[in-house]
């Protein structure tokens, strides 16, 4: 215990919590190793949710289940008055097959922890032992959001928020271990952060004939080739050059034999954006490309446009709260402003309704593979980090 | 008989020729109806093939199977010297589901005549069988060639014409029933009459990613997308006018999630050419277009282009003498010029070797459907005008 | 005189005609060069009219000056009954550099008979000329009609029919001296020959604005870069590929700073048909395709589609007639038949009203140019081929 | 005098240099008011470069003109060791017609000061004429660049700095009168503020013919039109989505008979980045797209990329100085990050060399126009708010 320490009740408070999830360290990673081997997909996370429920009430927290779904949240109260801090970490699985050879290697096939979300439950988890442990000292209260569903919309935040998890929270955290940033950096960034992910189908419908008769036809592969290079000219001439925004079709299915005229042709893709009124922009642009299309085409074409999470929108006094908490709690670890990233995100719920701010806790790990790659993993070291830099924000934000 | 029959040998043959085949009208009939419940596939129809042989073999016809693969040529040696003329009739099905409500309907679930084939077998047999019964006083000689597989690629004519079926043959003369051309009408046509069909494949091998970071990426889509557009004119642009020329891109296949960027795309299509030129032209313009494409998208485009048939190109002559044979033999029966179709026949490999001509006999139904079609069928009267047609024609050359 | 002759007054009067020609071949090339030297624009062809009016009056032929416009109509009456033929040439030059080097030469700076209207002209006086020599041996009417204004729509073919040209007039004849053509052949086709000609003009009023800011534009270049491309797949895909139909868009305007975006751009093109459906079918999808892109670009977009010539559509029999003319009547001139030219003419407007023929008279010189080029000269020896080919289907078409 | 500043020489100076300027106010705007009354073109600045020079001589200021063309730089050494300090006032006109109804309404038909360099040449006049009066007190030495010809490409930026005007110094300001921001706001920005500006020129060169007759040419307009849809596709998919940048074609031009197809197409645009890497890679990305349309439609392009002015990039240290500077010197005047500015500028120039900063001063007048507008004006108390603050920059930065 430092000098400052002594005449700092909240800075002893942090040295004992960092202490305690010293010791807590192998105990977090034999968690995280147990949820990696029994990973469970979106909005079927039952076991999970019972598994981390079962750790709380063993503790004696207050906890409650079937939040919004199978979400879990875990009260716990200081003794003395202050803020109320939610701290988040989601549950869920990946539909994908464990490729790593590794012992905690997912026993169940083609289902995965291949995003880290087994990592950001067990820090959570060890995270919320220690601040009860702590509760006679600690101000305020803390709640422990378990979500689950984080990878498929309409995702677990927007019932748990509607289920009240939120109820009297005054700020939010949340952190998300990155397997391509370094061991030893945190990211931050104020605004957004994480793109809105919508998702739009388009079907065509022309009129089918035989290859050699054009003329009787209406050629779907002909408009659906035009609509894709018409939807790209978007980005580039209707959305300011200085915002972001990204429109891309991954599916354009029409399959016939050879010889004949598509009579419909189906279109996939996806829209990023930051700003709602670039999103609402480009759903806009969309529909207005689409219909010129079918006047052209002399032809029917449905657009099926469905929003996914808002952007992920940090605020700027919680995010430079936390930028401050890295630099001067978290020593050896380094702060460092990420550019945007273009995937999605549905911590983008909370901040709708609560100031705070989502953070990235480098974990590459020697031979990184990306998020949602089959062969993902993570530098474990990074739980605690995440672990110490989420309890550092819960109890500092007191102050 | 009529008074100038007396004067005329070969009017009389004819006169005798057409009694004989109006007495086996109901024969030829049946023969229809029994193939048309007996389908087989192009390349595997060996029963069809034995049926024709045992059917010249009990007649005491020289013939001779296997020609070519399947094929079967019955050879009819008239009495006196004169020309050797070849008629041809194909024998194939196709492979779709027979959905008429007659008595003759297809006993093989997922097989059909749904061409015609049965109806031109049937009259060529019938008409052989005439052609044997007045050999004694038929000058020349008669090569009856019963093809196999003409519904699919490479089809049966090439094989036939390679193992000999047109050696020694003067001239040939085939007809195809045609289910939208009205009964009492042959359709002729000097020059192109069917088109040459090509097929290609392009596959377009960019470089995948996630939706949402498209500069890491090459977008198999958006350059497919744009090499439709591309393609489309070629037509427009490239070929004269006056020429016919048909590029449709029957397949797009890109099937992704919605939030990838396409690793690659599979294109498939039709070109449809009358003239060799149009046809090299075609070829070596899609080539350069896909070069093009690959340069500019800075990946690799497959291009596969494979010829079909040549264009079916009637012999003036002979075509200018088989609408004289409609007017002068067929009281009743309308002779028209029909336009060029864009579909493909493999008659055209007989025309390339020998001169000859390839007509349309009217066999529409009340309810007509277009070939291929699950409930095509025909008017069974137009047998007999096919197997008149082709009989005058045979006998008449000899003149 | 030949025996058949003696036997056939029809025959006789062809020879005295053709006698009469070859009499006049020098004058003829004579009055061709004088109006090589003095051309006139089309509906300027004041002082052109005067000399053939003058022609006429000197000679004592009925004629009639000022017929819809500088139209000039003479009429020769035979003496016994017939039928009454119409023939016609048109008078007009271009606004074309004369840049041969003959003593023939243009003697008008930018102003020349590029399209040999001189020798068309020529043509008719003489043949003319020799017919009212003749009239007293001839059967039946000759209406010559010398029009101006071919070379620029609305033409002046329109007019004079109007001002009644073709009033009780039974067939109609006329014929094209052809630079590319060689000397000694005469084309002709049946049905269309010439095609129908349309100019569209589209403008394209987007939203200028400076070049770095794309979002605060409508991008007039890019939205007609669209519209060139769609456009160009109407022909690719709404035209029976057996039929013909040209869109080309010669034009597209849009001339500012690089570092701008346009405000509007410009584009003018032509469509060239044979059908009267495929005419009316193109103008309905350009404007489809025109309204699909000004509500895919949110701007508005002004099409003027303006009719020029219908297609020149020859009438069978005549044509027949005519071939069998040319093949019996002019030894040593070969009759072939022509491929459709996708230029105009307004012969067209003739032959709407009464039955006819327009055919190509061959004139190709030793170093041959096309029409309307500043180079284009014909061979004059096909004057007196052209005048015997007119004379003997006038006086023929009595038979 | 405040307390402070008598314990801070520093700050003594910047009061004394505050009142200079405060005083010169009205001799300031006179000489703003002269200057645009006679503007003069880029590279044609011979007698403001006079004017700037008699101004400095008179005083009896050290300096040069004919600097790298027509630039002047005047050196003000300080009595005391310090840092050199360069600032930058361009003194260029455009060729725009002024059309403001005021006194002092450009007496230069065609020619106007319509971007406020005339403002920036007399705020750095005063304030060289402050500084020189103090020259006594201050440490360090001051460099007063004033720069010709920033308004067309190449720019006096690069020939100046090759001519030595940057020799000894150790940072440099500089600043743009801001006609669409509120008076009484400074704009600063770290990293990329103004766009890297580039040119490119693409000339299709087809063949040309008859629009009847397309397979007789190579399409300008349609592969021009290619050309521009392709381009579009480069932002929307080559350029990393949370990185800016632009291509826009200004112009289009293929200007032909609506029957006929060009035989060459002129296209010309600009590009708009912020990073090198993104600008090589758009220059390269537009020459792949070229190459390939060039395979594609079997012709000729040729494409000249003209590389602008490159991105203005603020130093970090000097623009966080430069906003302390504002906040701290300048009461009453708010600083505010700018989003970055798609226009060029040679500032950027300078930068490359030295460490420095380009920040906008809010001059938006009661009817505000935009930059390069023929009504465009400023609201002239901006000059004072720029003077001081280049002043307040260039003393400041001793410290």
């Amino acid at each position: 215990m430092t000098e400052q320490t002594l005449n700092n009740p909240q800075a002893a408070i942090k040295d004992k919590l960092f202490a305690k999830l010293e010791a807590s360290n192998e105990d977090m990673i034999k968690i995280r190793r147990h949820l990696h081997m029994h990973p469970e997909l979106s909005f079927k996370e039952e076991k999970t949710a019972r598994y981390i429920q079962d750790f709380y009430k063993e503790l004696g927290v207050e906890v409650k289940g079937n939040v919004g779904g199978n979400g879990v949240v875990a009260r716990i109260k200081g003794a003395k008055p202050g803020k109320t801090v939610a701290l988040r970490a989601d549950f869920d699985a990946l539909p994908i097959d464990d490729q790593k050879d590794v012992e905690y290697k997912s026993t169940v096939p083609g289902v995965m922890h291949a995003c880290g979300h087994d990592g950001h439950t067990a820090t959570l988890l060890t995270l919320g032992k220690a601040l009860h442990e702590l509760r006679d000292e600690l101000p305020g209260e803390y709640v422990l959001i378990h979500q689950h569903a984080e990878e498929y919309a309409p995702g677990g935040a927007v019932s748990m928020v509607a289920d009240g998890c939120l109820d009297g929270v005054d700020a939010i955290f949340g952190t998300h271990l990155w397997s391509l940033t370094p061991f030893g950096t945190i990211e931050y960034r104020t605004g957004p952060v994480m793109a809105a992910a919508d998702r739009f189908e388009i079907k065509v419908q022309g009129r089918g004939g035989h290859g050699a008769n054009p003329h009787q036809t209406k050629d779907a592969v002909v408009i659906g080739a035009q609509l894709v290079t018409n939807l790209q000219q978007l980005v580039a001439r209707r959305v300011d050059p200085i915002e972001s925004a990204v429109l891309s079709v991954g599916s354009f299915v029409a399959e016939n034999a050879f010889n004949v005229i598509a009579d419909s042709a189906y279109l996939a893709g996806t829209v990023r954006t930051f700003k709602p009124e670039i999103r609402d922009l480009m759903e806009r642009e969309i529909a207005r490309v689409v219909e010129g299309a079918a006047i052209a085409g002399d032809c029917e074409i449905e657009l099926d446009y469905v929003r996914g999470y808002p952007a992920v929108v940090n605020h700027e006094a919680e995010t430079e709260f936390m930028k401050r908490i890295i630099e001067e709690e978290l020593p050896g670890v380094e702060a460092r402003e990420t550019a945007p990233h273009m995937g999605g995100e549905d911590f983008a719920y909370y901040l709708e309704k609560v100031p705070g701010t989502f953070f990235f806790t480098g974990a590459m790990p020697e031979d990184p593979y990306p998020h949602h790659h089959p062969r993902f993993d993570i530098d474990e070291r990074a739980l605690l980090i995440a672990a110490k830099a989420l309890g550092a924000a819960a109890t500092g934000y007191q102050e």
